[in-house]
């Protein structure tokens, strides 16, 4: 079993500390939530347990369909066991209907629907905002080669069918999501750090409810209702 | 000939009138500069006729190298004649340098030469000040179907090779530069507005002195000496 070490990262709304096993790392998720590039902070009873909780179940379901992931196991309540992996500097999203950034990027209203799935690429870098850029960027910038942009495609295509089902059993709208893939010591590419409604819009399907940080960001209140919410119905979903 | 009537549209540099012809239209070259989305506005002695002149060099040796252009004549200093085109509401962007807005974007410092050409396309929108898009926005906002950019990126990539080697001749370096695609009454995709100093960036070989509109973003001075070199050049090169 590894043993927690010294800190070796700290973002926004994660820890990551060392253990004994140089290919393990912890993730401790914490109650702070910040928006809009930093410029917006808060924290909310319990969203770290939540997280901790909701990434556990849905990186535990995306396993069991075949998407590896950097998840080994939870340790406690805001703690969870991960393989360490380097983190590409890239940010993947996609959307289902338009919303947020891509809304007013566009011009188009929040909700529209789109067809196909969208895909963006933000390079991750908080001094510059994590700016959207294109594929030739992310070259430019040797965040990944081509071959390795197509492999993330497609591994973030895979997740989105896979949470879409998902979440259609717990009667929610998948909008978007932002996902971050890491490469292991041997190179492979991977799911890591987490899948939350930190990082999803999820709109309940019956009154469109946002269940997700847009309550944080847009101050609709609720906010850890909103978590609860969203863990209670993916255990249902689950059988958990 | 076609007769000049009333405008169609007036744009920041230059006016569109209606001829006699529906399917040919006059464009008028301003000597109006604006930059930063129109927050910043100047005029320059001799910019439209500048810009005049080496657009039709540039159309009539592109043209000669195959490539379909709306350029039909030049009419006096400030005018020429071209076809009447739906132009197609994306800037498609080419960059064999970093610099302007995409150095900043990703943080890196003017003047890096990128392996290989970098294309952005930005969503032709003053409102929004021509956010860079990526594919996928292109097609969800109906700008252009796939097989459309596909096309557009493979045309906008031969002009910048034909481009690539006009320069060289005149011992410039074309950093970047952007054109804007049309669509004639029979659906073909062919090249319209123009190509200056107003849409590339041009730096000398042996000084790097800038000879385009970026002595006006960044009150270098000599704007016009700047457009007139280019265009001296031009003549020198294409033997005109």
């Amino acid at each position: 079993m590894s043993e927690k070490r010294e800190m070796l990262y700290e973002g926004k709304a994660k820890q990551i500390f060392l253990t004994d096993n140089p290919e393990e790392v912890v993730v401790k998720f914490k109650d702070d939530a910040t928006a809009f590039n930093a410029q917006k902070r808060g924290s909310f009873d319990r969203k770290g347990e939540m997280n901790n909780a909701i990434t556990t179940l849905i990186f535990e379901y995306l396993k069991e369909k075949g998407v590896e992931t950097h998840f080994i196991k939870q340790l406690n309540d805001r703690e969870q066991l991960v393989r360490k992996v380097e983190i590409i500097p890239l940010e993947m999203v996609v959307r289902n209907y338009a919303a947020g950034s891509m809304a007013q990027r566009l011009g188009v209203e929040e909700g529209i629907k789109s067809p196909v799935p969208i895909f963006d690429i933000c390079y991750k870098k908080d001094e510059l905002g994590d700016p959207l850029i294109n594929d030739y960027h992310a070259i430019f910038l040797g965040a990944a080669t081509k071959e390795e942009l197509d492999e993330m495609y497609a591994l973030t295509g895979k997740i989105n069918q896979l949470l879409i089902e998902l979440f259609d059993k717990m009667n929610i709208i998948l909008v978007d999501f932002k996902i971050e893939l890491g490469k292991t010591s041997d190179g492979k590419i991977i799911l890591a750090d987490e899948i939350s409604p930190d990082t999803c819009r999820l709109w309940d399907k019956d009154t469109m409810k946002k269940l997700d940080k847009d309550r944080f960001r847009r101050d609709l209140g609720e906010v850890t209702e909103a978590y609860v919410e969203i863990y209670e119905r993916l255990k249902t979903a689950l059988n958990k």
